[in-house]
């Protein structure tokens, strides 16, 4: 079931690259809900490949066919099925890698695992293609929680050293959103977006690639006390899900790393009692204790290595001879996937906060009337 | 399930700080197993409170009773519950703290949670006592791996900025592992753990705390192709079960957040053939790709805030009243417990390793002969 | 996840009766495996509705299309998803029933469940209809098991009052199985398939439905020791996968109800070497103790009630205004199910015990060579 | 997981019949209950063995001692595990057993699964007195779903071939209780009861064993549309909970098996307004239908085969030497476990109920206020 997450919501995501559909499954979305497609489809072009100079050339228009799940123009209690067909697939373009696997993908341990019978035309199930049925199950979940006020956003907080302005920890700031879904990459700060945008260009022009850190917050009105402890905490479940995103590397909530180098007195979060709600007057928790929500923003980062598939040449082995072997990745590819990987992080949010939501019973079963 | 880890291996965790016992239940170890209880206790005891200035003043044995799991001296394929009896509790310690939450502690998302019923004594299900469950199903775990010849070593990278020398990512080096258990400090270079240990006892005097990194590592014949491809993968489970660890606050891997600042030809690890076996020329995955073993090293790192409970007055709400209040931690607290967290971040790396090794049939369902 | 079965092999189920859609998705079938899709139509075609004069006059071809999990004509490790397009739907049939749900049907839970929201047509998600998908995972599965040597296979044991020759307990005869396939009803004894058709015959024309037993055995050479304790036995996956099967109101296994009667002493089955293997001299255990496997063939029964869906009035109430009314269903409804449920029952049995064999490791993760 | 059950409320069972103690973990109970210690233990008694002549010698007083998930009387939010010690084992009346596996009992299979280290004495892990951990997590669940005015009863239906009166499928009558409770065995017919004990008695003068039907009950507010569709449904969960009692080898609702000869007209029950509120006039599907209750009562039946533990001499093998063997089973058995199933079938029931009702949140979290 290791393409299987969550509790009172569950996503199964299915597909490879090159297959003729990936797809999710999404079972326990309250009933009675609209789900609106149009803003689904702007959620997912986000995440689409070919809309920028940076991204891959690969063109696909990532129109997702939802197969049930609705009944009357809602969500019926059933389970939503949606699929995305393939249709600009050159699997050519991947012979060679049967044999030779590329440096920082998975082929080698695919190959180990599945005996050589693993797919690997555009990286078969490993791709980030597999995102996209993500932010379908992302997509709808945000929608949701939007309609309980509960906003999720994220950025490009780093690309290749250059920082972007930090999302607010404290409070949803709409110009921040706004300038995200409007700068030539999803960055607060345009600046920094120019920057990053210059050296993402120079990496391919290089044939190499570059990383960057994705920060995402949820803001609203969340309430304290969800999620739970030991191993089912808020933090467990976005750290499990966003692993799953290929090229993450590191997940921190809140001061995250940088508070191992604080004392308690500088991490510690003070309550307050504001407009007679207990507050936390700062947010190093990153809107998270004990693994359940302190109902301060839940804030957190997510490391993404430079995309491994690089024009330059490397070294490897060939399995087929048991020697040393050159590769150049052929292909398109992203120079850089941060950009990419913002929208996948907010559905990571979306999907972790509404189904521990839903679990808690803090979003009802049936939504609207029939 | 909140309190439930693992797949073919599953580890069930139970008990609050001041309960009558806290203890965990084992499902999955392999039969014909003799678990070797003393060096299970030697374990636990570098996890355990009370071995080190540093450390705070509470005593407990630690000593584990199994209660079942086991027949004629071996494991018999039946669940393994141990318990460990708390027996040095002061529980007026916490009065107070029905009222106060402290900051940085889940007191008030729980007390929402629970509707104020939780258990309050010692941090109650929350508390860092209940590592030591995690720590006797780690412990066995480590011990079933050393048949194997795996080790897992871990020690503290960095404590109130001061680093400790790093694991060798690439091999496993027996005087690393001598260094960590001599030292005063769980480190490998003996000057880094004196400089940590004055900046620990400095803190404390100060009525503060710090925090740090915890670096661990499993090494030796790990074969490549183990885990599981999306949220199914090595990276994922240890992340979602070092999240687990009361004041983790973040998880990476390989080169991990550093990653984000390098280019693809720096960060992508090459592959050559060294004995007549493929295998990773540097190790920047930290032994991971698409959620599967590479045959490298596991290498990972957790984030430790700074112990929250501290002397200082801080400012926190009286949830009685609704009002701002000022609150003193009293009772018995590490200012640093970075190094007790050092032998759990084994136990999670040592037991997520055994459960996908089980899971793909690389470890025999039974040991030995009957 | 209640449309989730499964432990190392997984099945999730998806789609309604007239949504665009019905399907699932397998995960964990072995790599390397050629699915062969024209035995899998014909297992398909036993469950289909229309090609008996006893079944629904609702034509559906109920051709699988599979959407990913296969690279190179073989299954690739991903999880295998293939869906069913419903054509033949008549959704005006069903608006009646919004307000007046069906005694024996699932509409007024489902009405209750859902807020009204769930989806009427055809059933929606409680239809028999979703037993097609099970059918493409048992399919496959009972595939998997032929290579093995492991034959499952089922008969109307009863219907209307009728009695069916039983399975052998004790050994597979080809013979059995050649009838069954052969005979205008899934029966050993010809002379019962007539009798039985007569008797539902006669009941369409009073307006009526009958009901039966279903029996299933899966013979050859199952391994003894397969399957687990308590919960997690053969008889706890069987009975809880194909109570998922509408209309199923028992099951039992063995000499199941029957051994109620008997005595220990004829109860017991007695071993004995047979080819210096060990064996049970008789089956009234249907091959589990428990939980697992005693190496005798897997032989269980569940009882099917007669289909809800009949022609004659009956009583029934009005949800819009909360009085008494009367209905009579239109549409077009089996007056049997007992034939259709048969290679269901196939499926849950094939599917269940790939599932416990692949979890105890008795087959490989990875069949043939790349 | 084998030993793990439930989805909102959890059960993990743990111990071998001779081990130092069994027991078991019960997460996501409400928070805020005083669990009645008293009434759970006169609960336990109900299937504690020595109690009636027709059930074994082995006295245990079966006094659970809860080590956490209570904090200031009441369930805390944290998992509830309790333990009862084992103290009157006699293990070497099972040397024997090592070698020549019983008839009728895991013995075989488990020696096979877990290559001879399985524990044998006294059944160990496969022991019916495992049964005795689901009635501490049943008995607490029964004594929350009575402050919601739920009951849940059982009694012997059939023993040896003698009926009882059966449990009124239509409401709970409260002389049915008190006659289950008062007869020397539970049954509502005292008749019935002292007819089944003279045949209980002379099957055990003949060394030999009877087995039964149990009937099991959930009356009360049961709300409509509680559970879920598919595999989740309240049926699949009864199911394949009671299978794993040992000695049940069948498991029905309502109806059941003899729904398979009644007509569609027959079986259906209709719907009626009854105080203005929906109901079922008769009640053949045991009050579940697609999975959902249907807001009539929960009916169900399981059937118990004799004690496989015989005086008779049976023929068996040695597993050591590979030949015919005759096995003569010593220690205490009894003759018939139908009277001390009852209470395991209530527990199965109230357990699967309160957790579906919590799972769609028709408890809530909380109990009480603090």
């Amino acid at each position: 079931m290791a393409n299987l997450f969550g509790s009172a919501l569950t996503l199964a995501v299915f597909g490879q690259s090159h297959a003729p559909a990936i797809g999710c499954t999404i079972e326990g979305l309250p009933a009675g809900y609209t789900v609106d497609e149009e803003q689904l489809q702007r959620f997912l072009d986000r995440r689409a490949p070919g809309n920028n100079p940076t991204a891959t050339a690969r063109k696909e228009a990532d129109k997702p066919e939802i197969l049930c799940g609705i009944a009357n123009g809602v969500t019926c209690g059933a389970p939503l099925t949606a699929i995305i067909r393939n249709t600009n697939t050159r699997s050519h373009d991947y012979d060679e890698l049967r044999r030779i696997p590329r440096p920082g993908h998975a082929d080698y341990p695919a190959y180990v695992r599945y005996g050589g019978h693993n797919d690997i035309a555009g990286g078969g199930q490993f791709s980030g293609r597999l995102t996209a049925p993500i932010c379908i199950a992302g997509g709808i979940a945000k929608q949701i929680l939007e309609k309980l006020g509960i906003h999720v956003i994220a950025h490009a907080q780093r690309i290749a050293c250059v920082d972007d302005t930090p999302l607010d920890p404290m409070a949803y700031r709409s110009e921040q959103e706004h300038a995200i879904l409007s700068n030539a990459l999803p960055c607060i700060d345009g600046r920094a977006a120019t920057l990053m945008q210059e050296n993402i260009l120079a990496a391919r022009s290089e044939g190499d690639s570059v990383g960057g850190i994705v920060e995402c917050a949820a803001y609203g009105p969340v309430p304290a006390g969800i999620g739970e402890p030991m191993f089912g905490g808020i933090e467990n479940r976005i750290a499990q899900m966003a692993f799953g995103i290929p090229a993450v590397k590191g997940v921190e909530f809140g001061a995250g790393f940088g508070s191992a180098d604080l004392k308690g007195s500088e991490n510690n979060d003070p309550y307050g009692m504001r407009d007679s709600r207990v507050t936390t007057l700062s947010n190093n928790a990153g809107g998270c204790a004990g693994g359940m929500t302190t109902g301060a923003p839940i804030v957190w980062r997510m490391a993404v290595k430079p995309t491994p598939s690089i024009a330059r040449p490397q070294q490897s082995v060939d399995l087929s001879s048991g020697s040393n072997a050159e590769l150049a990745v052929r292909g398109r590819h992203d120079p850089c996937i941060v950009p990419r990987a913002v929208p996948v992080s907010e559905a990571v949010c979306a999907f972790v906060l509404l189904d521990a939501l839903l679990q808690d019973g803090a979003v009802p079963r049936v939504l609207g009337e029939a």
